[in-house]
């Protein structure tokens, strides 16, 4: 691995640690380096907060005076929540600024430009494909309005999720269990299940790691008719993070109101030709509320029907070293396609041991 | 990589390559070095030839005095279709031999003790877990009497085998399918399909390599009732190997006659309590018929009910970067168990990229 490389990883390692805390703003990392040595690290840690730069470059202090600066997104140009980096490492005397990817947002691009024309020497495109990878729900959200969606689901080898009397516990191991807390439901802004779901598991859906601290998503239960108990765990239970039923539209007001009393909000969305809730109509109406990512966790039936309506846009399997070896619950129910060539098909496939199972990641087409 | 596993490793290379020759005998290779050089290299070829040692030592000649020899099984100490091999190892003037395995049969075994005696330095157990992997066949059979079965099945991510319309063409792509050829159906004694899968796919279960030359397995159609078309490819093609009907107890021999005129061997084999042929009671059945390794290729529904019985060793799944996305045929059909914590469960489960497709391999405990 060259220098460059070496750096921007670490400045990748260190965006990452603002997991969950940044949105709608993107995963930032910085790393000021100097004769190869690091002298300051930063990170974009909240919303509204300094951004990484300013961070890495206050911890660098007089020794950012003509050091590299290693950044995961180009600089910002422009006043938003905080002035703009490129002034700030003008100011610091930086002699080169080193990028993994430009900055998608028109408003917040620029900073190239007037970094180079100030003299400052500027390589882009170092670990880009990573940096993309890692605030692809930032990226979409600026290039189409709408949020990036992940379908997470865990099954066994022959793809049952739970056996016919529906007990699925539990089908992956702990550490499987915890990733999906670490990396899925602390770092998207919301997690969507559907109401048979909360029915047959009463599920708490928040963000759960051993050392605490976890910072739960949004929870969004899709619920047509409103049919959920009000005791469900997932309108009740402590948390920092609100609960969102989404059911279809002209439900009674009636039906409604226990759940407006537990201060629950409801989202109105249209139905699909099947009287399902229309995932691609829905999209839109989670964006105009804040949310930039999503995770769907199922059942089998939202699931399918998420990936049919072609709004997932990455999916995360889980597979556990067992075989049920017969009528369970399938990982994904409902009507499936008369040829093989009709299959969706995944791009960049990806396989990940993770404790005793695997985790299969990979893009729908 | 020390010397020892560096020179043991390529013995191992060379055993494959008598793969799907050799049984009942065990695969084995042998490499000759002397002051850290090879001076020659031999495996087994075939049944009843040479074994790896005598090739490997005629291939050194003279340079085998105070050479050391890697072999990938213990020398045998007997006379069998051939000389002892250890009488072979001292004639050429051997100064040390390295095993990967002692010989798990009681006849052959005996070999590291002859050379010992004789003042040859004998280490063993080096590579021991790759060596005992290469000939797990081979080893269940001395110790048990029964075939080594693989059940092997391709499926797309959510764990179907076909479109509910029974469509397959094609799950996984070239590479799994070729990758099937060579390491299964050329490597093991035979292969094994149930009617159904017969009517409706007519496949031809031969060995089919880009350079020709494939040995193919025998092959073995469950067929209860013989409920199957003469005109069927598995009954009619070309190949040097046979093809093996089994079906239940006291079929009329009218209904065997069709297949005697063209030459189809039938097996009577007990039938469980389902009605369906009885895999445990079948497995001794085959054993009597030379058959030392057998590989299941499904359907659903002969695949679930060979992993029920418990007859399967190993299970060889491949994953297609694909998604069915609701009722296609899956994988294992039939009867599961009532609660998760019943699922059969894989130790040492390995996964391998296998062209865009993923392949898991595992051992049901």
């Amino acid at each position: 691995m060259n220098e460059d490389d070496f750096f921007m990883e670490r400045a990748l390692e260190l965006a990452l640690k603002g997991s969950g805390r940044t949105s709608p703003n993107p995963l930032v990392g910085a790393v000021v380096v100097r004769n190869g040595e690091t002298v300051g690290e930063g990170w974009h840690m909240a919303y509204g907060g300094p951004h990484a730069e300013v961070h890495a470059l206050k911890a660098a202090g007089a020794a950012a005076e003509g050091a590299t600066i290693y950044v995961t997104l180009e600089p910002c140009n422009h006043f938003g929540k905080t002035p703009p980096c490129t002034q700030a490492i003008l100011d610091a005397g930086i002699r080169r600024v080193v990028i993994a990817m430009e900055d998608p947002n028109p408003k917040a691009a620029g900073g190239m430009d007037r970094l180079r024309s100030a003299g400052v020497i500027v390589d882009t495109g170092v670990c880009e494909g990573k940096a993309r990878k890692l605030n692809a729900p930032f990226i979409k959200k600026v290039e189409t309005g709408l949020p990036w969606v992940v379908l997470k689901c865990a099954m066994t080898l022959d793809g049952r999720v739970a056996t016919r009397s529906g007990d699925s516990k539990w089908v992956t191991g702990p550490e499987a269990r915890q990733w999906c807390h670490r990396h899925l439901r602390q770092r998207l802004d919301a997690i969507l299940v559907g109401s048979a779901t909360v029915r047959a598991d009463d599920p708490s859906l928040t963000c759960r790691l051993p050392e605490g601290g976890g910072r739960d998503p949004l929870r969004i239960v899709l619920a047509s008719s409103l049919d959920l108990s009000p005791e469900a765990r997932v309108l009740r239970q402590k948390s920092d993070s609100a609960t969102l039923l989404v059911c279809a539209q002209g439900v009674a007001e009636s039906r409604k109101q226990p759940f407006y009393d537990l201060g629950v909000r409801i989202l109105e969305a249209p139905s699909g030709s099947d009287g399902r809730l229309d995932f691609k109509a829905l999209m839109p109406l989670l964006a105009e509320q804040g949310i930039q990512s999503l995770l769907i966790e199922g059942g089998g039936r939202v699931a399918a029907s998420a990936l049919k309506s072609g709004v997932v846009d990455q999916v995360v399997f889980f597979y556990a070293p067992k075989i049920l070896g017969g009528d369970g619950i399938p990982v994904l129910d409902g009507p499936g396609p008369e040829r093989m060539a009709q299959c969706m098909t995944l791009s960049g496939m990806e396989v990940f041991s993770c404790g005793e199972d695997i985790r299969v990641e990979g893009y729908p087409e």
